[in-house]
């Protein structure tokens, strides 16, 4: 198998990009500037030893700390609580949250052994217990792992002077009722807002 | 911007990945086998340096000549031309072709600046000139560029003793009628074959 072929067998092991993704994505870099392929290279080949979760909330950084955790603006009374590190550049886009993050690692998960114990759910009561921590907002997946840990967390915080909220789950914006799933119809019915 | 940021951005200038897809790649390396991460990045690295064109059919290798050149139990007696390398890899996946390739780099396209003198033109008419060739087999896209170059081929190709032929263009199989577009369908009837 020659340099070509191998590449496409990498790149076809990347998420979301098949064979044919691969092969186009190749030829793209076979005439490409090649500033920018060698750049990507460099990029691809530091990444593993540049960058590693922030200490303090688990969010991905090069350097000490992440640069939520660092910045003296944000809103040090709020936490919200993800399941995975791109959950950070997700939230961050809507520019609707200004406090900062705990990464748990996953979601409670006994059918593939994910149990609290995995999860970063101890360094998150401990920096629930700080003072200035008034409101712990728990934006894991409105799927069924994600509720089971958002209540477990619930349960766990229930003794702590903090507020404990849940990201609102109901129908996405944009969308149709005859396109909504029972489940989501069903609780954005419970979740109704007074007007 | 910190590495993980500019690595989305390098990743979101592929074709076909977009900023969501660059994100969920970065945060993939980040997590997948180090061996590989590393492995992908020599790959991107030393492409550029490797791979070639091979210097009788244009296809790309990292040998002197491209694998189908080299290889003697190809039949010489066809050239399949087409518009650019990743052509090749497709059509040998289908296994219906033994022949000869013959990479154009593109297609006749005036509102682009593309003319023939910008293709691999001269190359094929004095590949198509030796003894053991009996048959060109044209193999550029069904567009207006791909059509316009097929014609232009044929004309020049006229005086010479081979057999020239173009892929057959109708509907795609497993199709249906009813989706089919006008022009597609327009063409599967004038290259209807006899039952």
């Amino acid at each position: 198998m020659n340099l070509l072929e191998r590449l496409i067998k990498s790149l076809s092991r990347l998420p979301g990009v098949g064979r044919k993704s691969a092969a186009r994505i190749a030829h793209y870099l076979l005439k490409a500037d090649p500033a920018f392929v060698a750049k990507l290279a460099l990029e691809i080949g530091t990444l593993r030893e540049k960058i590693h979760p922030c200490p303090v909330c688990g969010n991905f950084t090069d350097e000490e700390l992440c640069p939520v955790c660092s910045d003296p603006r944000r809103d040090q009374s709020q936490i919200c609580v993800i399941e995975e590190p791109q959950d950070v550049a997700t939230i961050e886009s809507t520019g609707e949250y200004n406090g900062l993050f705990h990464v748990l690692g996953g979601a409670i998960n006994p059918m593939n052994g994910v149990g609290p114990g995995d999860l970063a759910i101890s360094q998150l009561i401990k920096r629930a217990s700080a003072p200035e921590v008034r409101e712990i907002i728990i934006a894991t997946n409105p799927t069924v792992e994600g509720d089971t840990t958002a209540l477990y967390l619930q349960n766990l915080l229930r003794d702590h002077p903090v507020e404990v909220s849940r990201l609102a789950s109901g129908l996405p914006v944009g969308g149709d009722l005859e396109y909504a799933d029972k489940l989501t119809l069903a609780r954005s019915f419970r979740g109704r807002t007074k007007l």
